[in-house]
């Protein structure tokens, strides 16, 4: 089928825009490069060196013989986002194409300011431009599971039947996001849910867990087609960070106690889980949403995982509890359904099974790239506009992680770092 | 105490500003005629002869010895809005400075990107502002009881106690917003939710019904005091325009069946629960929900009341039925709870009682203002974007109430020229 992958150079789009292209669907790409700025704007690199979109098509090309059109412009854009709709006629859209860091957006107000509008407006054009020219066509949205926040109750796929006061009704699951970025994705499924009512457009909004990995049969083809790994404390997630920290010897940095649940799952399921949604598209003025992940975990938990697998690699890994820059509960209940995809033929890989092939061997084998200077939280979500978040890092400097004396050291100036930007998060 | 009212020359706004500085509080407001500006764009006037805001607070001022503050700007810049906070040092700050139409918000792409962009933006520049220079200040922020939707079970108060598989919780009530503006009040709730959970901001969302009547204590005190009276298709309240409608004997357009049910008050009590809500502020760290209304009445049991004020003084009024231009249940159980600013003090004023001096004698008083053109919906819910609906009136001809023989023809011509508008959306 027809499908538009919507911030396809970034971290999940470039992998699903390969998979999609791969098993046979007519694939193009919509990408304004802001992902690429936001690590120039940080001071950041991502582990794996990544190559310009432009040469990542044409190796693609060549490898497989498949094209994958190219559109260079933002979504945000009306005129350039609805000529590619009438351009490409597309069957599906999947919408990656959003500022998707929590820290990013708590950084300070002109960072919320900017990824909610951003988020927000890119939506809005689409829902407009499906309604205009391509009403039939079937939007995959990307949400996340951190719309639901940490209620002390189940976690529905959704929506949730309640029974009050003698009566019933299904109604959209409350939500109670962490963080102007999360806040922006339920913005987002609240203009979503009323599009599909007001105009008849058919939606899946897929709440995704924590991503980690970055192999795909498709990214293996070839060096050039790696994909992105970010472990810096803005746009790493946990598993990613956790996995270069062990790699150079540095202690893997918990947030508070570390009881922080949440989903996860393999890049290599989101992908699948992508193809899933469209192939399998929702009826017109259906809003469906799927809770796309195959695991909880807590952060403890991923921890005591991370530091069993260096063991197997010879690695010693400790584990620091630094205060938690976040606001959110350090321990709670947490129990997400996550069926829907899986009756639709998902078949999950276990974190277990990947974790060192997909990678703690990708942080080995590029640790003379990291830079222990970003890995550290510098923004604060009770204290957004210190200056510290703002400051890019200046002359980073390069860890050989065979430098294995400095170990300790290292870890007692990140840990009073931390002290330092969180002067009142002490716990 | 200290209050500033953002959006203080709209409608909500005059009257509470007022009513705070006649009770004794030091009142600031905050205005950047927008609401004007919409009046020019849309070619229509409020049926009231407003002043301009620098004449109402300078008689204002000689009436009542009462001096209103002025900061004129945008609450969308950032700058501005902080030196308002550092300058003024409010102790509550009253939030009405939004796009509040629905209508508006579903003309087209633009204003619906233009409605979330400005509510939303505003409202995350109030939170960031009080944050930083004002923690203790309290927001009283004007939602809409559009926030809940028309669940089949009954509304609370903003949050709602769920059983669910054992377990139980108190969560935000889910949100099915009927409109791009609507839904830019619920973007605004979450937000305001986040803040007070993450900053330890006090807050107060006033979730109001519909508001209806222009008489206050205060705004009669003078001509040049006088009140906003919005009756046309986008900024006009159903109830406003029925009494403009039975005025000038013209039918009163009821959307669908008109068993679409809504909260609704007096704007009476719209002021005296804004002094309230500040009196008792919420507490540190709390986001707290009131729904704002006195009384529940479906589209024709209003059309009804007014039919009946209309005999009483001596008007001949029919009733019309138009295809509901919006998306919306035309019949639907509805039972919202209302009962914490009657906790707080509020003795509401009833509209049986007040229906013919506040609202059908000021229809009357100013019916050669009445621009019968501006009455029949022009934006439709499931075609934004129609050129009619962007189309300014041209050439408004005043219609003069007296004129009683042109009274049918025109109901005629009313009717056919909504069926034009919206051709898809026949019963």
């Amino acid at each position: 089928m027809r499908v538009v992958v919507l911030g396809g150079d970034g971290y999940c789009g470039w992998a699903t825009a390969l998979y999609l292209s791969k098993n046979g669907h007519s694939v193009a790409i919509v990408d304004n490069f802001a992902r690429r700025q936001w690590d120039h704007e940080l001071g950041v690199e991502t582990l794996t060196p990544i190559r310009p979109l432009a040469e990542r098509l044409s190796v693609w090309q060549s490898l497989t013989g498949e094209t994958i059109k190219l559109f260079v412009g933002d979504v945000t854009e009306y005129d350039f986002l609805s000529s590619v709709i009438q351009n490409f006629e597309p069957e599906a859209v999947v919408h990656f194409a959003e500022q998707r860091a929590a820290p990013y957006s708590m950084i300070d107000r002109k960072h919320a300011v900017f990824t909610q509008v951003n988020n927000v407006v890119g939506t809005l054009n689409l829902l407009f431009a499906l309604r205009e020219f391509q009403p039939d066509c079937h939007l995959v949205k990307l949400g996340t599971m951190g719309e639901y926040g940490t209620p002390n109750i189940d976690i529905e796929e959704g929506y949730i039947t309640i029974e009050h006061n003698g009566r019933r009704d299904t109604v959209p699951f409350p939500k109670q996001p962490g963080s102007f970025y999360h806040l922006s994705k339920v913005h987002d499924s609240h203009n979503i849910m009323f599009a599909c009512r007001a105009w008849g457009l058919r939606a899946t909004d897929l709440n995704q867990g924590v991503v980690y990995g970055t192999m795909t049969d498709e990214v293996a083809l070839g060096e050039a087609l790696i994909n992105r790994f970010d472990y810096d404390d803005v746009f790493g997630t946990v598993l990613n960070r956790f996995c270069v920290q062990a790699a150079i010897g540095y202690p893997l940095t918990v947030y508070g106690k570390g009881g922080q649940t949440r989903g996860f799952l393999d890049i290599r399921d989101t992908v699948r889980c992508i193809e899933i949604a469209c192939l399998n598209p929702a009826a017109r003025g259906e809003c469906r949403v799927y809770n796309q992940f195959t695991e909880q975990f807590s952060v403890l938990d991923l921890a005591h995982m991370v530091q069993t697998a260096g063991k197997e690699l010879g690695l010693k890994v400790e584990i620091d509890h630094l205060a938690d820059p976040r606001v959110e509960a350090e321990e709670h209940y947490y129990n997400a359904k996550h069926s829907k995809l899986i009756e639709l033929g998902l078949e999950p890989h276990m974190l277990s099974d990947s974790l060192l092939d997909s990678l703690m061997n990708v942080a080995l084998k590029y640790r003379d790239r990291i830079d222990a200077n970003v890995m550290l939280p510098r923004v604060n979500w009770r204290q957004p506009g210190n200056p510290a978040a703002r400051k890019p890092v200046e002359a980073p400097a390069r860890l050989v992680a065979a430098a294995a004396g400095k170990s300790n050291g290292s870890r007692r100036n990140a840990a009073a770092a931390s002290r330092e930007l969180h002067p009142k998060a002490g716990r």
